[in-house]
């Protein structure tokens, strides 16, 4: 039983997860979003929006990726996107280093490539992951009547320049559906 | 892109699952956890805990349930396994008409069926996952103290035959690993 208690170290350390605070709001904006809640909201948006992600991409890795994606902030902290360091990206490397490592080291390797593979953002599955990542935000943002681009005084042009490539990449129909929806509300 | 309206309005309607707040705390005691967060936390004890389920048992499928499977929630709130009644089921299967009915015809049908199939708890993929979801909460408890047990005045044997029988039905490695720690705790 002794993986059995490596495993549990490892799900009990990753309930931290949900104490991570994120610039974004919720949809009634009644407060931030945490990393925890986020990851699982990311999974259904995969699941709902897998008949538009490009030919090729497998929902179930995406899902897992998702799953997965932002453990590494129990160390290292949220990152908007508007202003990502080096000092954040060495931060989460560190991170990944301790927190895969409580898991039994075949279940450590095959999570770790599965997050490794997450962040390069070169094959189809997490191109697609990242995009969602990228696209959930904003939807809260025009839900809540303007959330964290309101907090923060962010303009249409940052917001284009930050999420749109990513998105456009990996679900260009996503993007094609989001764009004018930010255009209106930059114009209003 | 009507098909993708009807999906963000399923998505965003989901978002009210991070405001439905269950009896458990979190490992740290600080608050109520909520059912989206809680809904993560399973998807990732799917992950790590696979080694673990039956022979036959396919991951991936357990993941799609228990990303879905408190959204009934929404309308018909947590129902804390100590004390669900008929009219909370009622409440539910309602839920579960509604809100699943907000995404285009083909992939409702999809959702639902999940959602019934892990309800129904017949096949291996949902015993599985209705043993992880009785298995969650009380390594919570057992992690802050005694969280919900100690709220509720809830006795050893009102968790044995609460939790015991679905754990040990669908998981009974983790039962074996579980049903000493909860001795210990009320032993002490």
């Amino acid at each position: 039983m002794a993986d059995i208690d490596d495993r549990m170290a490892f799900l009990l350390e990753a309930d931290r997860l949900k104490s991570v605070i994120r610039a974004t709001r919720l949809v009634d904006g009644s407060r931030a979003e945490n990393s925890a809640e986020h990851s699982w909201h990311l999974t259904l948006f995969a699941m709902v929006l897998a008949p538009h992600a490009p030919e090729g991409v497998r929902i179930d890795r995406v899902v897992r990726m998702l799953i997965l994606h932002d453990l590494v902030e129990i160390d290292a902290g949220d990152a908007p996107i508007f202003g990502k360091t080096d000092a954040q990206a060495e931060a989460e490397l560190a991170a990944a280093d301790r927190i895969f490592a409580l898991l039994p080291k075949p279940q450590a390797a095959e999570f770790r490539a599965l997050w490794d593979e997450f962040e390069a953002a070169e094959t189809p599955d997490a191109i697609f992951a990242k995009a969602l990542d990228r696209f959930q935000p904003p939807n809260l943002n025009l839900a809540n009547g303007g959330g964290s681009w309101s907090d923060y005084d962010v303009t249409e042009a940052q917001v284009r320049t930050r999420v749109g490539p990513g998105i456009a990449r990996g679900a260009p129909d996503l993007w094609s559906w989001l764009s004018p929806r930010i255009a209106r509300f930059f114009a209003a």
